[in-house]
């Protein structure tokens, strides 16, 4: 893309271009695309800043990732496009599992993102292609496989621009779920256990440098924090 | 696309699918894509209807289009791909020559672009190619082309889903910029003369139904406008 560096939106601009990239590479889906404008939308209203709510949901989400048994971090491909390096940080710092999941399936595009984050370090990536083979109820048959050796056999899940209907469904199945989400509205917001209201650009850094530490337990109110963060965005307005 | 027909947001699903499909085409830029999201989520907190205070900017919008001497709507990608028949319809109620004006420039989606509304039953479509000669001071040189014919010469100018930058230099060229904008706190909400703060799928709609007959002068004041909307997307957070 062929961005004026004089406008003045110039840092939101250089983000859409790493998603038109993905897309060029065939890792984002065209859908994509449109999600991650949605999102930006109540990244203005945030002012484009990480909340000391979020500091505070990135800490219980650490607490809990720390003291699971098999933590996995979901993927897709605008969280790929926008935070490789970064997932692959993350997941070798909790010793968590990698398991890529798309809401648009196509197993073309879950080899590309899987070779993406090999590329930048990951020992194994879940849940590409035949490695989905168990079903998630209450989905359609597509977008409710998961691997069983990761997000099957999960007891928590950090989601990142996820789709509320996956979200209820892990619910369901009994998993902590961990979501970054710049909508506290949505449904995987409310559903979640732990909603980090962040750009994923922000929230997986401060991710990383939380797992650096060993997390104490804090107390922490999801319904609370969220509460506080619409007022926030409300202010925004 | 494949959009789960059970999905709660299957409306929205089916927008993007015509963006999509735009994309894909020729006629939308990757970026269109971003942009759309953006605006879904303001029309989220508008809870997706159109608002009295948007009925009151359309009514006001006619009124000047309905007046002036050389009326331009100014299109892109995006209004393309969602309202093109309609733009059509406007641009034959109102006697209002259509110009295309893109942000990502390039001649050959300007081209698709022609050819789409020219299938919509355009008369003829302005500022393709070399056709857009005029070059609009303070903006980057092939962001900055106009049609002399057309938004060279207009007094009264319909952008929609329009660049703040490109916005403030119609400004400043003197010409009376009427906006369709779902983001009540943009540069184009904020410096057009008469915003619109609604989606354009219902937005094109109104503006047909009112062109339809001859507006008369009512007081509008556009900051105040403005606030009313602002007020009401708080209280949609």
């Amino acid at each position: 893309m062929d961005n004026p560096p004089t406008h003045p939106r110039i840092k939101s601009l250089k983000e859409r271009s790493l998603l038109v990239q993905g897309l060029r590479e065939g890792i984002v889906a065209e859908a994509g695309l449109i999600a991650h404008g949605r999102g930006e939308a109540f990244d203005y209203l945030l002012g484009e800043k990480t909340t000391p709510e979020a500091v505070k949901a990135v800490k219980a989400a650490v607490y809990a990732l720390q003291r699971a048994s098999n933590p996995v971090i979901s993927v897709n491909g605008n969280s790929t496009a926008l935070q490789a390096r970064e997932i692959v940080e993350l997941s070798n710092t909790l010793d968590a599992k990698i398991e890529v999941n798309l809401f648009h399936k196509s197993q073309e595009r879950e080899e590309k993102i899987k070779q993406k984050l090999l590329q930048q370090g990951a020992d194994k990536v879940y849940g590409v292609g035949e490695d989905a083979s168990e079903r998630i109820p209450d989905l359609e048959s597509n977008r409710g496989k998961v691997d069983p050796r990761g997000i099957g056999s999960s007891d928590v899940v950090l989601v990142m621009l996820e789709d509320g209907d996956r979200t209820e469904a892990l619910k369901a199945l009994g998993k902590k779920v961990i979501a970054v989400d710049l909508n506290p509205l949505s449904r995987t917001a409310q559903k979640a256990d732990i909603t980090i209201v962040d750009n994923i650009i922000r929230a997986l850094p401060e991710l990383i440098k939380a797992a650096e530490k060993k997390q104490k337990k804090e107390k922490y109110n999801n319904k609370e924090n969220l509460k506080q963060t619409l007022e926030k965005m409300r202010a925004g307005i």
